[in-house]
């Protein structure tokens, strides 16, 4: 079986897009407009129209088998409206997920956004992590080290304000994916530099922090190959030893893993020769930030796999380790129908 | 010759501190704080002290002949104080490197940090270039794409702001490294995240604007070796292409240059077989951010020309290239004694 584990719902019914469009309204007019979460209609045909033909459609022309699932990252827009705003978004996204886990059982696993704001307690994310395991089913939550959008004013992900949440990861056992949303900010490109950019934040507020002292067991996943990280693995090696820190091995490789959408074979290549493969998650982030065909190769820049079956170096046992079994372990919850 | 095109002086003499000591307590006591640019009393033997017991002694040691010099990149700090601070303490900064390069022509040559500071139009920096290069001979500048040391609430490269930089830049055929300073957002580090961010923020707001087209023989240099570009180069080329942009061959590769500062083997070979032998240009970044010793190795992270000497791909003649003839095709107003 091979998981890829990092893809989003970015191909929703109209009517989500026309939900989001009268919140942006209502706060645009009212910053503290409250409203109610409200209703979402859309029919089980329209989500298997938007599923069907492209998600499922690329699972199939690709060769995997399962994507945990979320809601799109660019639309999470923690920075959009208030708490309020927010909250009701999240959980219309978070129940989108789980009807198209409910249509595609053996082809979809869910993994939530959180309802973050921008200066609003961390902590207040918590509740709806609880509505989606326990309620739900979800096996995994995205957490955005940035709700501003690219201003970067709250919290690092070494703060105390995010251990609520850690608590109740550490409970359920299920990992995060660390991730941003679209960008405000003129100077960052959402799926470029913020992206990449937040990655190696990400990694760098969480090794040198006492968060996986304090937390022994959290899992943390940096997505997009880990940004900026594998390529400078020398540079973070160095500065952890210069500024009296444990080796990456102990001070970071227990706890975080690295997804594999990076989208060319000698990026691949680096990857995987530098970081654990036990450390690494086969994931492609289709359908998302890019999907254009590579010219150089005939075939789409996102389908890693194709990098992945293609390195020379990998047996196929650490392969497997990387399509399946290193899932398993980190996304301890997942269990398909008949397992 | 081998030429490391990125050095900060990271070991002034006492009085640089103390000087910039004193500026942040009149701007902690008064942000409007004008004062003067006053003196910074320095003997010239405590300069060859600083330097030749660091940067010359590990020229030495590791076989380089000429480090392009610029004041050290932490200490710019373009977000202390007012525009009169930065004015005042990039002056002393810029004239203490035409001290060192007059003290050993033959080991340095000068590059200039700007008096940027936030709010502050960037056309304002343009008369400490010519000064520097009209008066003092210097042969490149590093321009911060963040002078607000982590806020990013300026304008993107991509601005017209920056537009008079590029002028006065064109004109004398000088380059610049696009290199922040110190964050003061906690949710950065410095040497990390903050810089390896920035590297990639400056190359992507390039490669996404009309910078090159309105000014094609512009020369910008990107450290660090390009923050997460090369890794992701194939994610770039695919937004670029998606986007309806020119391949990167055309809209970045004629204008951009990368840096050798990557601390490891892998990275740096990653780095050479991805972006063409003509846009790399040697650097050590030494005395910088990573100054211990490798355990793996045996030698300094930073050495990065052994990396370089150990890659097993690239001619002797690709590697003169990047040792040198690419530096003084970039660095077109570099000229040693008796040359």
């Amino acid at each position: 079986m091979i998981i890829d584990c990092h893809g989003h719902y970015t191909t929703t019914p109209r009517a989500v897009g026309e939900y989001r469009d009268q919140q942006i309204a209502e706060v645009t007019r009212d910053p503290s407009f409250r409203g109610q979460k409200g209703s979402l209609v859309i029919s089980d045909d329209e989500i298997r129209d938007s599923i069907e033909k492209n998600q499922l459609r690329l699972q199939k022309e690709r060769g995997t088998d399962l994507t945990i699932f979320s809601p799109r990252a660019s639309w999470m827009g923690h920075h959009i409206g208030n708490e309020y705003t927010s909250q009701y978004w999240t959980e219309h996204q978070n129940d989108l997920i789980r009807r198209v886990c409910d249509l595609y059982p053996q082809n979809f696993a869910p993994v939530a956004q959180l309802p973050q704001s921008p200066g609003v307690d961390p902590a207040r994310s918590v509740p709806e992590i609880v509505r989606c395991v326990e309620e739900m089913g979800f096996i995994g939550i995205n957490l955005n080290p940035d709700p501003s959008g690219g201003h970067w004013n709250g919290s690092s992900l070494a703060d105390r304000a995010f251990y609520p949440i850690y608590e109740k990861m550490c409970e359920y056992d299920i990992p995060a994916m660390v991730h941003v949303s679209a960008s405000c900010n003129d100077c960052f490109h959402t799926t470029g530099s913020h992206y990449l950019g937040a990655d190696t934040t990400g990694f760098q507020q969480l090794v040198m922090s006492n968060v996986f002292k304090d937390f022994p067991t959290l899992k943390m996943i940096i997505p997009h190959g880990g940004g900026a990280v594998p390529y400078h693995w020398g540079r973070f090696r160095g500065l952890m030893q210069d500024q009296g820190y444990e080796p990456l091995e102990i001070s970071a490789l227990n706890n975080i893993y690295f997804d594999t959408c990076v989208y060319h074979q000698k990026g691949i290549d680096l990857l995987l020769d530098i970081i654990p493969v036990k450390n690494i998650l086969f994931a492609s982030e289709m359908i998302g930030a890019v999907r254009g065909i590579d010219p150089e190769t005939g075939f789409p820049f996102d389908d890693t796999k194709r990098y992945i079956d293609n390195n020379t170096r990998l047996s196929a046992a650490e392969k497997h380790m990387i399509f399946e079994g290193n899932a398993r372990r980190v996304f301890s919850r997942l269990k398909l129908a008949g397992e």
